[in-house]
């Protein structure tokens, strides 16, 4: 890394990690070899990452593989079909690696939208909006580091909730409960192992999986705080699916007050509540094997986990 | 309407149409008289009509049921079950109305969300968000004018969309298309009749099979002008459904352009889309029964409709 | 209109109220005479009227200028500068009703965003986003209907608020106040007179007044009432501006809760506020003029007010 | 860290990184000593680090400082006055840290929103709504870490930025330009270096000159790359700042197209522009003091930044 200019305390300011590209390129495939349509929905982020001091310091574009020509290639290689969207970033970051040399590496990123058929169609849909599948591909020194995601995935549990036990001071105010709505916003991701994606992975199969398996765990825990429904979340998945080295988790506790309607002559046997928008509590946690690293850089880049 | 000002052309200012109220009470009723739990999750707003000149005039409060008060009456009336949002709302506007006798009548609304059991479990759901079911009543001199809606369901047929045959003039560019996605997010508003209204609607059984007509008239039609799809849509409702005087709807044309591959030395035979966020297109119109009133008061407080 | 299909109950089912066009049409428009640059910034929506009742019917586009064409024109037009949003909205919506016969009117309508020069300069520009301020034409048997506006300006005080003398009832659990916060979002929309329009207005002028006007009577009206406040701004914009019919306001009222810090051992003399997002009150209304139309048809297209 | 569970590949699964707490703290304070009030407006998160194995594995809440009882204390902090962001967070921070043991650090954030008199009133406001000020402290081992941002500071340049010379390959479609429009919202954020802090910053004062001069060297920089640009507003910075350490941006290429006129018989010499909102170019990078740490701990829980 070249210095580039000297601060006032005598030590050079220079340019640190650094990544460009597209955001948000939008690609809408239709696969239709066949009178039955298939629908391939996605929202595409390319960044690469290379030596780019030069256009940082002079303003000198030779290396800047224009963001532009980004969103084309998604484009041009979505042409020869998706898939699942983890290969589909593989051939994208792939081709950036291999056709410019100066290229080190990057981070490939997608959300990707479902569809359900309209009355079993050939051609009509419906968005699905129950839920957004996230992927991000991270090549750093020839290593190709995946994390697979799942977000918008909103869930309640009307019963099977406490809360007690917590240690008590002078700003606390909340009471005990034995029985309370638990309601959040599911929020995974969760990293495979270089070694499984070496070896290949059909990523379409791991992520229905996985889904199922943290609604599943949400629902059957009989949860004592949002932490234990979480982890045991995290638990089942990775017990299942010896190719995930760890799954990271944020979750909101989307409070619903029980309303006070004894000042109105009611009773309210946990059967009235106000879902509140702000503050809302936040549970966030990372579970992995042991031994496992403590740190993966690939996480660096993707928002919102601790 | 008491005069209240003058202003320097000598008229007068006065007060003239006002409504004010509590917007977006979240509601969220769990029903758990047996263990197989039900929910039901409203945000609802409740705005009330009468002759409110002195608050606006002097500050005087003396006829303002408080906001507040409105808010609890919500959960309040919840308390007993909540059922169809159209009689629920039936129950709370006529709550007003008969409890204070200075208010002449309001407009109250609520959106409703959906929720699937996860595995078909007892206690645990997650959010059905393809769409937002929402309703409105107005109480106006006694008569309750109901509209019904569905909003957020979105919908692309990937063919059997046309659009050709649209004059030339200086600024156009568009080309003639016999083979083009079409998209849109189906927003529709239906009125009941005041007939049906008071003979009793089954609101729940109308509301799912105005939603089932609406998509399956959007998959069937071959469409040659999203004009003509809305059409279509709004016809099949109201030729099943007789109790429904009319049907607004505003239908976004989400743009999907075919990306020009050839620069890239590829075809693209429709297949690779990209999907625009703005501009975009916007269709709206009523369909009514021929006779039926040019215009009906209850639509003048709902936004977003010609 | 004509008839078109024929329902079960023997009514025909037919074409009502209908419009269509092109939604946001971003616009950036930079004047560079000088080095000293002006910008302006739009967001465009254009929709026509008139007998599109074959497009709906047949799917017959022979009719229909498309959506694609209203974009372009906007872009066009705007090659020869914009000036005052509604003045620019004059602009378009004659040039669709005077280039095709069958167009009999329209809507136009925009939002325009503001910068402020970063250090005065002459091509660097920062966004203030505290408004936006917003224009409707409707162009009705060649009647030019204006509507200007303001929305998103929130304003706060600190103190100068009072609420009490209310309504009591079993619902009611709200405590009265002599000193409380009032914030609201200002949403503001004035009808000009046709005579004014006709005469010619001062668009920019008159927005910058009117502006000023809502700001300072929301400012030093001691508040006994949201709804005195809103009462006393459209008194003051009405009183200094002849050329306005009618004012109609939307308030949120956007509580500030008090803390209640006695359990921790603190006193709060209104000075720890939750900032509670919903649910919020709701506070509308129109101020016109004596004798004023109950309504007027422009405002059934501008959604949001009572 | 205790093992918890044992997967199907022998390796136990465990609890990682975790933290909780409450996000979004809407706090409002008003300072009234004089009647001239002062007005504070954050939105708070606080969350907490410690061994929480135990509710993890267990539902034991024994060391759960209960998520409500951090949002009590934000408020019950905040009655004896909040002064700069940063100080505030430090003092809400030392208070978990020193009053419960078993916290050994965590993480406070803060967005602060800005007001402005109206008309230099006492008591009446009117929100600034062009930028937001961020906050982010972390304490790690009796160490306080602290970051300061701005957010959503919308700037634009109508000349003075170029872009050429850059790769050309097969997807390449881009015209190479010497005139263009420069766009983009402005997230930065800056690390102060340990021993700043121990010595203690004017927090505000650092904040108001570094808001100066990323906007100074915005405007001022004849740009070649929007990488140059954000080079010279680190660097600038940097070198007037000796107390922050380094300064990471993430800046959104805000896509202002030149609409092609031509085809309807005009020019367009760079004044009308379509404003784009889907896909956008997005470049990021640190800007640091050489030999400076590569990566800081503190960065992984602040989301959006390389």
């Amino acid at each position: 890394m070249t210095a580039i200019a000297e601060s006032t305390t005598g030590t050079r300011i220079v340019l640190g990690k650094n990544q460009y590209g597209k955001a948000e390129v939008r690609l809408v495939k239709i696969t239709r070899d066949t009178d039955r349509h298939q629908i391939e929905d996605l929202n595409v982020t390319s960044q690469l990452h290379g030596d780019f001091t030069a256009a940082h310091k002079d303003g000198d574009n030779g290396l800047v593989v224009p963001t532009d020509t980004q969103k084309n290639t998604v484009y041009g290689l979505a042409r020869d079909g998706v898939g699942a969207v983890e290969d589909f970033l593989i051939r994208l970051g792939s081709h950036f690696v291999n056709e410019f040399e100066w290229i080190e590496g990057g981070r490939w990123a997608a959300e990707q939208y479902f569809w359900d058929r309209i009355n079993d169609h050939d051609h009509a849909f419906s968005r699905n909006k129950s839920e957004v599948r996230t992927a991000v591909l991270e090549i750093v020194n020839g290593e190709k580091n995946i994390v697979a995601g799942i977000q918008d995935l909103t869930v309640l549990k009307s019963t099977g909730s406490e809360f007690h036990g917590f240690p008590v001071d002078r700003y606390t105010t909340l009471k005990e409960t034995s029985d309370r709505i638990l309601a959040t916003d599911v929020t995974a991701r969760w990293r495979y192992s270089a070694a499984a994606v070496e070896a290949g992975i059909d990523f379409d199969a791991v992520f229905a999986d996985v889904r199922k398996r943290l609604l599943t765990a949400f629902a059957n825990t009989h949860s004592l705080a949002l932490q234990q429904t979480m982890f045991a979340m995290g638990e089942d998945v990775l017990t299942a699916h010896p190719e995930i080295e760890e799954i990271k988790m944020s979750l909101p506790n989307k409070h619903h007050f029980l309303v006070d309607l004894e000042v109105f002559g009611q009773d309210n046997p946990n059967e009235v509540f106000y879902a509140a928008d702000r503050p809302y509590g936040l549970i966030e946690a990372t579970i992995q094997r042991e031994g496992g690293a403590a740190s993966h850089q690939v996480w660096e880049n993707i928002p919102g986990f601790c």
